[in-house]
């Protein structure tokens, strides 16, 4: 019996989970797997980058769920770092592998592409210049920690989303004074805009300046980032963060004939596997993958999908059977003090996507009124109009308010009613709920308007 | 065209909320409403009253959430305090009142039957003496924290159930030495024993001394009470509290041959009527309801199906349509800084009902890993042998733990397979969840064990 050989590309969520679950399936004796790193890192929370530049996490080596050691010894995958895939040859069945000694080819037999996702850089002016970081990276936070040993004092931020957001705080927790330019009128782009205004209150409560609707025109420097200009003037910056969100690192995929789809993500069915080649199989960020409530295929770049699309292809390559659902959109942040979470879709993508919906908006508190630290929070439902099928929520709170965006996610995704939902037996105590939950007030006020539209 | 009269008896939650939603849909000018209140309050938590006596709620006021005058001036309800039914006569339509006054007879059309629920009292030499409390509304409240201005020092608790524990907390809190006597080998018999032994970890951490197996045999006393007798010894007691659960108030309702079921609730149907009297309503802690996952009638007094039975009673009297869904059994407390959660049939209860089921119980945290103030947390999941749908699940853990209950209470609702689980989209960010959410690790390892059992 001929001993297969599995090759990874990427060495982070998808790539390590579809590995090692690989390997519980399939002993080294009938499978070997080689994972090719191009970082120094292995299985890392990226999405804990933003709290470790703030200080929350003192160590980066805490956000290491998996050290490559581990994979090796544990698992006898051979993990090597600082290996870049630069060329796909998929009729020969053969990588070609740069590192530091040079290039080589590595013939695999089946091809696990996990290459993740890439901030955008817009093509303004100046963009490559020293002192302006993507945060996608262990080693893009690396270098914003090794910059911000330097004495600097004024950052600015470009794009208000997620990671924009999350990234302006940390730098103005770490001293500098922050600025988001945001060419769009509202800050985080996936919430509705009267969710978002709370954001803004929220982050400017904490001294960050936001500049709406005025986007980045270009950075100025000449040895590095010294500003960045807007139509309304040029703001100083020893350090710009992009925050305009990512998009799929597909590149080496795409040109090696894989199919991608519109939205730049490799395409795969259930199972991982690309459509378009048998024996390879595509999984995480770099991959775009079906919403359930638009019907529609998007790309989501969030750790626990990359873990859970990783899961599954591990378990076909190791010849089980296992299927990714897809996705409903569920997302949850934490920015200055405020909890932000969404599920569905928002107004703007229920337009794109062709239905007619009623919205209604309830405040609220996250405990009983008369409770020892009950905060205010904005819970928002959307229904399809006739039917009153869920078709997304957003919540903006303090906190407790935002983690119950998950019993929304699960509502979508058994398509309940708004009616139905407002009859749901949710949990009430006085420390975790008004007698009436939050929840159950906003469907039910969204059911009274599917009744009466 | 004359004008009906409504009467409602039982002013809390039920009452109050089927007479205003009543009002909403009839005029005074169409309906009379007369609210009969053997106490001095309406519409107040009496889940909060725990929390008022252990001084984080400063005033009891503040557990009141619609005083009197608001219902006579905003609803024009004719609410009627320290007025008691006590002989109903149906063929009549009459009820039997007393107030300081004397008796009266009070004519009705509708009849509302929102009695409520009353501690349990078992049978034991010494239970009348002064200084046993129930504490089920707010003036049982109102004597205990009378009583506490005494210099007492020590309490004993009977019965390990919510509000056992929650007053036992509560009164360790006011400085008194407090004993929990429970007859059963665990605490909160409606969690499965290992999620209780968390529990009775976090009770004794605070200083209650807690005594399993051992039930009250006698009260003792004379002009007051003095001590709890157990088998084991004789505890000083200055303060008794009963906890050892409520039985529905449904005596008056029995006498008048309103039919009752097994539970000892009120029998109802999805409208709240009576299943045996025309014109008659019943809701709140007094009825009995439907369990959509045992499908059997279970009595369960807790506030939130109280307002929403009464508001579906007052839909229906007012003309409209509305229905009462039934619950899943979900309840959620903290005592002691432990969060304590369930939802769906406990293993006791699985078994009862005639399921077989498999079990997986798993340790996380309630935020990544990594994260500052992620605390442990342990949850369970109980799903059914074969089919893999989900039963029932318990969450025992520490801050932000115990709310995630309501994502199995919504996957309950919709009879989800734990295999259709394991792949929801539920919201990841470190300061929530680690990247693989509790719940969802949970749900994959019972669907592993469905598929091998």
């Amino acid at each position: 019996m001929t001993r297969d050989r599995l090759v990874v590309i990427g060495g982070d969520a998808a790539g390590m989970s579809a590995a090692s679950q690989a390997r519980r399936l399939r002993g080294a004796g009938e499978l070997e797997i080689i994972a090719l790193e191009r970082g120094r890192y292995t299985s890392y929370s990226a999405c804990g980058i933003p709290y470790w530049l703030a200080g929350d996490v003192a160590d980066p080596d805490d956000l290491i769920a998996r050290a490559p050691e581990e994979f090796r010894e544990k698992y006898q995958i051979d993990v090597r770092l600082g290996h870049e895939a630069t060329e796909l040859d998929l009729q020969r069945r053969e990588i070609r592998v740069r590192d530091d000694a040079g290039e080589r080819t590595l013939p695999f037999d089946q091809l696990m592409i996990a290459t993740g996702a890439v901030p955008i850089r817009p093509p303004l002016p100046g963009i490559d210049l020293p002192g302006v970081h993507g945060v996608q990276t262990l080693d893009d936070g690396a270098a914003v920690q090794n910059s911000l040993r330097q004495d600097w004092q004024h950052a600015v931020v470009i794009g208000g989303g997620y990671i924009g957001l999350e990234m302006a705080e940390a730098l103005t927790r770490r001293g500098l004074a922050v600025t988001i330019v945001e060419g769009a009128d509202q800050l985080m782009s996936t919430m509705d805009s009267d969710m978002a205004e709370r954001i803004t209150e929220a982050a400017r409560g904490i001294g960050i300046t936001v500049r709406l609707g005025e986007p980045a025109r270009a950075i100025e420097g000449t040895d590095r980032v010294r500003a960045v200009r807007t139509d309304a003037g040029t703001l100083p910056a020893d350090l710009v963060v992009l925050g305009l969100g990512v998009r799929p690192n597909s590149g080496l995929a795409r040109a090696a004939g894989i199919a991608c789809g519109a939205t730049g993500g490799i395409a795969t069915d259930a199972g991982m596997r690309s459509t378009s080649h048998d024996g390879v199989w595509a999984a995480g960020d770099c991959v775009e993958t079906f919403h359930r409530i638009s019907r529609r295929p998007v790309h989501i770049a969030l750790g626990t999908h990359a873990n859970k699309q990783g899961r599954v292809a591990g378990t076909v390559i190791g010849g089980g059977y296992a299927t990714f659902p897809g996705v409903v959109g569920t997302a949850i942040t934490k920015v200055c003090e405020v909890e932000i979470a969404r599920t569905g879709l928002s107004s703007k993508e229920v337009a794109a996507a062709g239905f007619a919906a009623v919205t209604a908006t309830i405040e609220s508190t996250t405990r009983a009124g008369y409770f020892p630290k009950a905060q205010s929070m904005l819970t928002k439902i959307i229904a399809e109009r006739g039917s009153g099928r869920l078709l997304g929520a957003q919540i903006v709170g303090r906190e407790q308010a935002a983690k119950r965006i998950d019993v929304l996610a699960t509502a979508l995704w058994n398509e309940m009613t708004v009616e139905e939902m407002s009859g749901m037996d949710l949990s009430y105590a006085p420390p975790f709920s008004p007698v009436w939950d939050p929840v159950l007030i906003a469907a039910r006020k969204a059911a009274e308007k599917v009744a009466t539209t």
